[in-house]
Formats: C-alpha cells, sequence, structure tokens
C-alpha cells in the first residue's frame, strides 16, 4: 500500500484525477451539507487541507463518530472539484478507518473553539505544531535551514561542527551555562572530579573554533544552537538559540557585508517563491508588511558610522549615546529611517576582543545590521590578525591569556586577514515573516525558569 | 580584485588558460630545479594543490624567504602544464606577497616534516585542518551534512530543531551531563536558584520531542550533537557526537530499515562521484577497501533475529549472550558474516521504554545495524503508541510519570503508529571512509578529561 503526501497529491494532482489513492493524516475540520459531509485533512506537508467528500447515504452514524483532532486513514478517488476557485481536487470516499482518536475533546488544546487562538496553544509545546500557525512556522524554518546550508555549499563554504561544550569563553561575557558531570546540588563538588577536569561552559560562539578553520579551508560556517544565561525574558532572547556564523579568509568587512546583504536578500526570494502560502499566511496572521521587507531588501542599506549614530541621536532626539547602541536607540533610528541600517567601526571598548583595531587606534573594524520590527540581527568584523595587537587586546580585556594559546598560534603561523559574522537565525525569521515572539519561532523555547520537555 | 578559489580554477580552467588571475592560499610544498622553483598552493578549497612556476632568473634571494605553512597571495598567468599527467594547468608566477609567514617553524607542528604524522599532529586540534589528512575530513564531512539533509528535504522531512538543554533523560540512562547558571564548585548551590529551577542536562537524543513533531508534520528529522557523560575513552566513543534522528508517521520498521539503507547508499554513492579524489586518499591513507563498501550496500543486508544471533554465538562461539549485544559480539557477527547486520526483535527488558512490544510480550519491534570495522551505527523501532501500553512501559522502568505527561499526550490525542531511528554521524562517516580512531572524524573532540578550546 503506497501512502501519498499531500504535498505530492496537490503538485502532481493531474496524475490522481479519478485514481484511487491512500492518505492518511488528522482532521482538521468537518461540515456538513444537505448530501455530504465535507472533512478537511493534514499530514503536515503543506498548508492545505485536503477535502474528503463524504455521500451521507452510507453509513451516517459511524462518521460521526470523528471529530477534529483524529488521526484518521483514508481510501478515496480523486476528483476534480466542483468548487474549482477553492481547491482544485478532492477525495471521494471509499473507505476510512480512525487510527487514534481524542480522548477528551473538552481537555484538548488544539480543539476546534480554541483553534487559532495562538496565545492559548503557544505553551502546549508537544501539541502547538497540530495548529496551522505553529505548521507554518515549522516548514518555513525547515526551508530557510536547507536553503542556507545549500546557498553556503554552492558559494565554497565548509560547514564545520563547532563544539557545544567549551573551554572558551568567547564574548568574555560570562553568561555561559556550565556543563559538568557531578551533582550540582551535592555541594561537595571539586573541578578534579569533573568530567573533563576544568570548567566547562555551554557556547556562546563558535567563532574562535571557525577561524582555526578559516585559517585552512578558507570559507567556513557553522550553524548551531549557541547559549545565554542571562536572566533576561523578553520576546526577542532566548537561552538557547541558533546561529549561523561565518569566517573567511583574506577578506576585508566591506565583502563580509555585500555577501551577508546578499544571501539575507537571495533566501527571502527563495522563500518566496518556494513557500507563498505559508509566508501568505503567516505575514497576514501577524499583520505583517512582507511587501516592504521585499523592497528594503532590494534597496541599498543605509550605512552609518558609528560616530554618525551618535550624532543623530544627539541632534534629532536629544540623546546622549556614549556607550553601545542599546535596542532603546536602535528601535529610535528604525522609526526614523524605516529599513535595515548598517552601523560600522565601533569603539574598541565597547566590542570584543578580537575585533580588528582601525588605524586611529579607538575604532574596531566591526558592523551590526539592524532591522526593522526585530533590531539587530547581524553582527560581524575583520578579525585581528596581528600576532602582538591580538596578544595586547586579550591582555587589555583581562583574559587568561594561557586560555587562548592557540588562538595566538593562529597569528603565528601563516596568519591571514580574516573576516566573519553571525546572523541569528530566529530573529531572522522574524524579520521575514512578522512573528513578534521569538519564543513562536524556534519549537522548543528556552528561557528563565521554563523549560519544558 | 577578483579572488579565484583553487576548485573553480580546477572546475573551469579552460576559462582562464592565458589569463591573469589573483589567488591566496597556504604555501604545501616548494621544490627546487635548474631554472624552476615550483610553489604548491592550497586554500582548502579542493584537495589538489596549485602549482606555482617561479622563473629561477628574478629575485631568487626574495624567493627563498619561503617556506610551508606561509600564507601566500599569488598574481600570474594560467598555463597548460608541461606534466599534463600530474595536472592539466599551473600557474606562473607574476607578483607574490608574503602575507603570514612560520614564526618558529620547528615548533609548528605542520611543518614538512611531520606533515604526514597524523598520530603527532592529531592534537593541534587548532593546526591540524592545515594538513592534507584533516582537511579531507572536513571536505567529507561537510560533503555529508549537506547531502543527508537535502536527501531528506527531497523525501519530504522537516528538519526539527530539538533543543541541547532539556529536562528529560531519554534513554533513562543516567550518564546525562547536569547544565546549570550557578557555580558548580561553589558547593553552595540550590535547585531553586538555578537558571531553569530544576534539573536540567544535555540531551542525550531529539527522539521524544521529535515524536511530538511527528504526529503532526509526519516526516521530520532532526540533525546534530547529543551527549554522553561515559568515562569511556575509545575509538568509538565521544562524549559529544553527533545524530541523525528520524520519525515517520503511520510508518511500521519495516518501511524506517528500507528507508535508512536507502539513505545510507545513497549517500555513499554521491560521495564517491563527488568527492572521489578525497574518498580515494583516505581510503588509501586508511588501507581501507571501499569497493567492499560499495559492494556491501549493493547487496541486501543480512537480517537476523536477536534469538537467532543468541542461537549462532552459542553453536558457533560457544557464547553464552544473555543480555545485549555486547561489541565484543558484534565483532564476532561481523568477522563471521563480514558484511552489515541487520539485529531485530530484541528483548524488551534490555531497550528503552518507548518502543513498541510485539504480540508475544517479550520482545519490542526494534532493529540495530551493525557495519563491519565499525560496529553499531543505526538503532531504530516502531514507537509504542497505544496510551496504556506507554504507561505501563514507564512505569515498568521506575521513571517518574510527570516528567512524561506531555509525552502520554501525544498518545491521547490523535494517536498514530510510528517508526524512527538514529543513525550516529561519526560512525557513518568512519564506515565511508575506514577512519579507526572517531576523535580524527570531528573537529573538536569531547572525551574524559579533554576539552580542547
Amino acid at each position: 500500500m503506497k501512502i501519498l503526501l499531500i504535498i505530492n497529491l496537490f503538485k502532481k494532482y493531474n496524475l490522481f484525477i479519478n485514481k484511487k489513492i491512500y492518505i492518511f493524516g488528522w482532521i482538521k475540520n468537518i461540515r456538513y451539507s444537505k448530501n455530504y459531509i465535507f472533512i478537511e485533512i493534514n499530514d503536515g506537508s503543506c498548508i492545505k487541507n485536503i477535502q474528503i467528500l463524504y455521500l451521507k447515504n452510507k453509513n451516517i452514524n459511524y462518521i460521526k463518530n470523528i471529530n477534529i483532532g483524529y488521526s484518521i486513514f483514508i481510501f478515496g478517488k480523486v476528483i476534480i472539484s466542483k468548487n474549482i476557485n477553492k481547491q482544485k481536487i478532492e477525495i471521494l470516499l471509499i473507505n476510512f478507518k480512525i487510527i487514534g482518536n481524542i480522548e477528551n475533546q473538552k481537555k484538548y488544546p488544539i480543539s476546534s473553539s480554541k483553534y487559532n487562538k495562538i496565545e492559548f496553544i503557544r505553551k502546549f509545546f508537544h501539541l502547538r505544531p497540530r495548529s496551522k500557525f505553529f505548521g507554518v512556522i515549522s516548514r518555513i524554518r525547515n526551508f530557510i535551514y536547507i536553503e542556507i546550508n545549500n546557498f553556503l555549499n554552492k558559494n565554497n563554504f565548509i560547514w564545520v561542527q563547532t563544539p557545544i561544550i567549551t573551554s572558551v569563553d568567547t564574548e568574555n561575557s560570562g553568561n555561559s551555562f556550565k556543563v559538568s558531570s557531578l551533582d550540582i546540588y551535592n555541594n561537595n563538588n571539586k573541578k578534579e572530579l569533573d568530567f573533563f577536569k576544568k570548567e566547562s561552559f555551554l557556547t556562546v560562539s563558535g567563532q574562535l573554533n571557525l577561524e582555526s578553520y578559516a585559517l585552512s579551508m578558507s570559507k567556513v560556517y557553522s550553524f548551531g544552537p549557541v547559549f545565554r544565561a542571562d536572566n533576561s525574558n523578553t520576546k526577542k532572547h532566548l537561552s538557547e538559540f541558533w546561529m549561523l556564523e561565518l569566517e573567511v579568509a583574506f577578506r576585508n568587512i566591506k565583502y563580509i557585508i555585500k555577501f551577508t546583504i546578499y544571501l539575507i536578500k537571495k533566501i527571502f526570494h527563495k522563500l518566496l517563491n518556494k513557500l507563498y502560502d505559508d509566508v501568505y499566511y503567516i505575514s497576514k496572521y501577524n499583520n505583517y508588511d512582507i511587501n516592504k521587507v521585499y523592497n528594503d531588501l532590494n534597496k541599498e542599506f543605509i550605512t552609518l558610522e558609528y560616530y554618525e549614530v551618535v550624532n543623530i541621536l544627539k541632534k534629532k532626539f536629544n540623546i546622549k549615546c556614549e556607550n553601545d547602541i542599546t535596542t532603546k536607540y536602535e528601535n529610535i533610528l528604525l522609526k526614523y529611517f524605516n529599513c535595515p541600517i548598517i552601523i560600522k567601526n565601533f569603539p574598541k571598548s565597547i566590542k570584543p576582543f578580537y575585533m580588528k583595531l582601525n588605524k586611529n587606534n579607538l575604532t574596531v573594524s566591526s558592523f551590526d545590521i539592524i532591522f526593522p520590527n526585530v533590531g539587530e540581527i547581524v553582527g560581524g568584523s575583520e578579525r585581528e590578525y596581528r600576532k602582538n595587537l591580538i596578544i595586547d587586546s586579550i591582555k587589555n580585556n583581562n583574559m587568561n591569556i594561557n586560555l587562548y594559546k592557540w588562538y595566538i598560534d593562529l597569528r603565528k603561523y601563516g596568519t591571514v586577514a580574516h573576516s566573519g559574522m553571525g546572523i541569528g537565525f530566529e530573529r531572522l525569521l522574524m524579520y521575514f515573516t512578522g512573528i513578534k515572539n521569538i519564543k513562536d519561532i524556534i519549537p522548543f523555547p528556552r528561557y528563565p525558569n521554563n523549560l519544558h520537555m
């Protein structure tokens, strides 16, 4: 018995007309007319449900036992739909079998009455992909993941799997999770007894490891989860989120910025081409203007030097910004310009140790890109590839130089200028879809005090 | 200035003949003849070096300053090689610039004399990708990663990002790493003060989470790191390794086994087609017969019931195997049959709680596939989808049922039969390449007492 996925039925529907097929899925809707019962089935393979037609003169009692959420097995004949504007084909039921029912319809969070209430179903992480909203997100997330990998592969990037458990604190930020094989609450723990016999963290970035591969493979990337033990429960932060990070040998910041924008634009175009129905649904749900995203990505981005941003904030908004451009300031700038903004050359004092010092000795060759509705999605820089300067920087940042011996080695042996950047995957998806809460865009969000499943 | 990658130069070499080009890379070899100096350059994009020809009548003193490992920038003219059997093209040097030298050639682990000594350079994790051996591994690893994602995508699987930090102990094995935001060695730790206010682990498998998506998206997979805090330092174990896991709704074990073999075979064929030079080099290095791998994958695998394996071990080898088929027994079977072996229907007592109970009430609908030279690479099963039986199983395994309420929910609401499997990514790569030590096949291996970078 060959089971057909609904996406394949729709894609090649003309091959199946008047043919008998097997499908299975979950009941999404049931409607009753005078002569027919209409059952809508979805198997997750695409946004569209397939409509099953059931002639009422059959055993009506039996079919009355079905309900939304049931898993069902369908044997039927594909016919051209009478309501051709709504769907091209439907299935005339020959036989069916209920596989799994809903034990208690009242307790089922994805029941018909609650079906579209995202606020309610959001926290049922094990059931929420059954809703149209989270089904759409799953397909979009999968699509972008595949496309990013393929785009980079076509551009000769080599994927390098940077480790999750690490002894390196890349950002030197002190907000890393610790990893241990000991019983944490046992209160008798000694480092010497721990698994790695040293302090072990969950990675905050794979960049430094990635650099070691860039200096032999030229173009490399990593794409995976990174972690922050920040106690901040906002709509834009997760404790475990995904980052695309890439490093390119012998390239400067100009190349990286250009390539990053090209990547984001290409991926968005592909998304529109291939998953239009999903994107349309989600943007409409979020009351989000994807035409504007399209137009913004086709225009040249506004590029500002850090000091220009400081001047604008001062002159236009009477804001004295002396340090980092916080979310608050980002929002002001985004409201003012209403398009993506590249900010370049931050003061070295507010950026990590590995960024390349500019000739002025004050700023580093760095950039952030901030986007409407989301804020910062991209951050990157040229890396300091000169041995003496990287040693100075490690010392000036009060970091333990013994931990970075290998990193200095990279500057001792065949060093080259190189640059890289990181994209927050979930935030990129928020920009593409208009999703307002980052917890909705990842299957199993982790945030303070919350660890479901 | 357009820098050309060496892979693109070789791919489209006829476009570049007599053209002037820029390339950059690292010096892999230098040879001197009467009239010429031959410099071999590699940029990591492919296994082949490009040969640079330098006429000795030029400034010979300056070029004498170069050495293996230097990063170098080349401007030259592409010419047809005189030694066409060795390489089709080479580059006649016009100009060059040393970017980074080797500070102390004696201390550089990848110098020419040590170049091929894998045993020596293996532990220089930040420098080893510069060797041919680890460069090859990086490209093969990247290739298989991309191909697996694309293969599954074409087969309508949806990638689901299962979480790294989890509260679920899938295998109930008690060898999980713990995660905490507290200072582990501070010895004054309380659960209530920890980040998630509950015990948090590094995932050992994304399967249970994945099941929640299979029961709405039908075909799903995850592909990422999993963790074991086992204190075993063998050539086949890592503390952090990669797993491909997939779950398919409405499919039985027969389908999963067939699909798994199809996947492995397809990916291996693609690898041979696309990266033949790399595969040839690495298999030769490892004295490994990839023709045998090819033939084994083209034959039907031997399939044995668990009880048959027990009988064979008893009758042929006088071994009394009463529990799990250990590595030792695997090796005996593999030596005896000399091909991949599928072992089916293990006793329920030695398998995890989630596997579907067979009608005999003694075994579960499960399978392992063991492969020559590596041992177990694949494990899978039908999942117990009947609510009462999964509750029994959780209880019988002395697991905390409160942690699995959501898992039971999946069986309460629209449950369907479903099956899944996991492939150890590194072990699959070992099977494809003949690499004997799993620590060589992952960029940054983690194992007891060892956490570099």
